[in-house]
């Protein structure tokens, strides 16, 4: 059997193949900006949504063929708001995955284009599609609710916000990283099953709450990580939410306690899925996101 | 019968009303995002792109309940371009239909989120319309494909690059202003059709060839206001084209033959439509454009 590290890399091969196909042009006015596009999309990165919507279409017999398309979609989406959240204006990073940001290479204005290009591309991809007219529009939806103001675009305004209150409120944190993180993971479920056509609304629950609290547990060692993990192993500056003010899970927790509520939260997750027999490698990922070191 | 200026104020009303009830939140964390979005979008305007999917659906059958999701989606993504290319990054403008940018309220972090949102948004609408699974499929994939890399954003990107290289070639300049504004004003019409579940290619040609001169003409005009214009009839800056060192039609064309090609693409737009019997709203509309003042 392959372990979970191979699975994400094939599963990462195939996405960027198929995002390096899909966002490429001829015409040489558009060079600049294609060129701003594919360096952060091409960037790296783990790719566990777009893995997450591969992993639940093929669980519930859905055509790979089909579920590539939402899950680069998903990817161009996640990829447009790294780039906005690193300008100058939001979180002025230089660094992101041990690379320039983008904003750093191609300047503001083409960097903010660029992202304005992803999102828009990212739906225009799931039209392309070869799923049916239904599917496609569930996907829309699903992917413009969970991306817009009620949800990760939502979430960022709160996290800009954040750092000028000085004691976060904990409800208001959870909620956060539910807006700006968790709803594109819940995303990456609900389009997993809608490549595979499956409406079941017991499957949508379980599926949707297992990526509730792997998105939960996610954000916390991400905060761990911040202040503990290796800054050349990241790729990026670590202290920086300290550094920025911001609250985060350890301003409650110790990083010990931080990482047994994540454990809690990951166990959570397995427990979701625990009643389908093919759902060994969301269990997997799971432990495994718990347990990465980056 | 009524005058243009009276329609147009009419569909503007309703479209109005219709933004403001969908954009619109109980949630206090999202208060400041929802209220950059509505102050954008309420800012007024000719709304000149939704009224053309609300005409153009009229004229070929459609349900004005439908057309208006669609005419909104086109608004709020004409919206979002605007709020990022006022940024400092891209037109550093501070005026905007006589009020203050979005970014000088709100701030940059906000005022690019905000923008985010609302293209996010009119994915969502469109998903979220009445109208069929296959016309929201088509919508969804006209309003991204005008709007993307390979319309309206690609289309930024060589207006910002424009300002660079002092002479403009003029095929160039044609084409960044076909995809920067040309591109959207094409989808108007083509989803005033889809609206209506219309398909037939020969409308679909027919409109797209009559928004096409619409949009290059309403530039010319454009062109010259920004240079005789009334800055207060206006509401924004005057002669910021010259400053920016771009290059306009009037870097090839006096104001008075700018007017007379203008002039002769209006006739060729109204050519389009001569055959409709029910075209005289798209042919006024097409003269008033031409003899606008602001």
């Amino acid at each position: 059997m392959q372990n979970i590290e191979e699975k994400l890399l094939s599963y990462a091969g195939k996405v960027e193949h198929f995002l390096s196909q899909s966002i490429s042009t001829d015409d040489k006015d558009l060079l600049s900006l294609y060129a701003s596009m594919r360096y952060s999309v091409m960037a790296g990165g783990k790719r566990i949504r777009p893995f997450l919507v591969l992993t639940v279409s093929k669980m519930f017999g859905g055509k790979e063929e089909n579920a590539i398309y939402l899950a680069a979609a998903l990817e161009m989406v996640h990829t447009y708001s790294l780039i906005h959240d690193d300008l100058p204006c939001m979180d002025d990073d230089d660094l992101r995955r041990g690379k320039p940001t983008n904003h750093k290479i191609y300047g503001e204005a083409v960097a903010t284009l660029a992202g304005d290009a992803l999102l828009t591309g990212a739906f225009e991809l799931i039209a392309a599609s070869g799923l049916s007219d239904k599917a496609v529009r569930m996907a829309v939806l699903t992917l413009a609710s969970a991306a817009g103001a009620d949800g990760m675009v939502g979430g960022q305004v709160m996290d800009l916000s954040s750092s000028e209150q000085k004691e976060q409120d904990f409800n208001r944190l959870i909620k956060m990283h539910s807006l700006k993180t968790g709803a594109l993971i819940a995303a990456a479920v609900k389009l997993g099953l809608l490549a595979a056509e499956n409406e079941k609304e017991a499957d949508r629950h379980a599926l949707t709450s297992y990526a509730r609290y792997l998105g939960l547990a996610f954000q916390i060692v991400d905060d761990v990580l911040d202040v503990l993990g290796d800054e050349e192993e990241m790729g990026k500056q670590t202290g920086k939410d300290k550094e920025a003010g911001k609250t985060t899970f350890l301003h409650y927790f110790s990083p010990e306690e931080a990482m047994q509520y994540a454990k809690d939260l990951t166990d959570l997750a397995k427990g979701c899925v625990k009643d389908y027999e093919n759902a060994q490698t969301l269990t997997q990922l799971a432990d495994y996101l718990l347990e990465r070191k980056k």
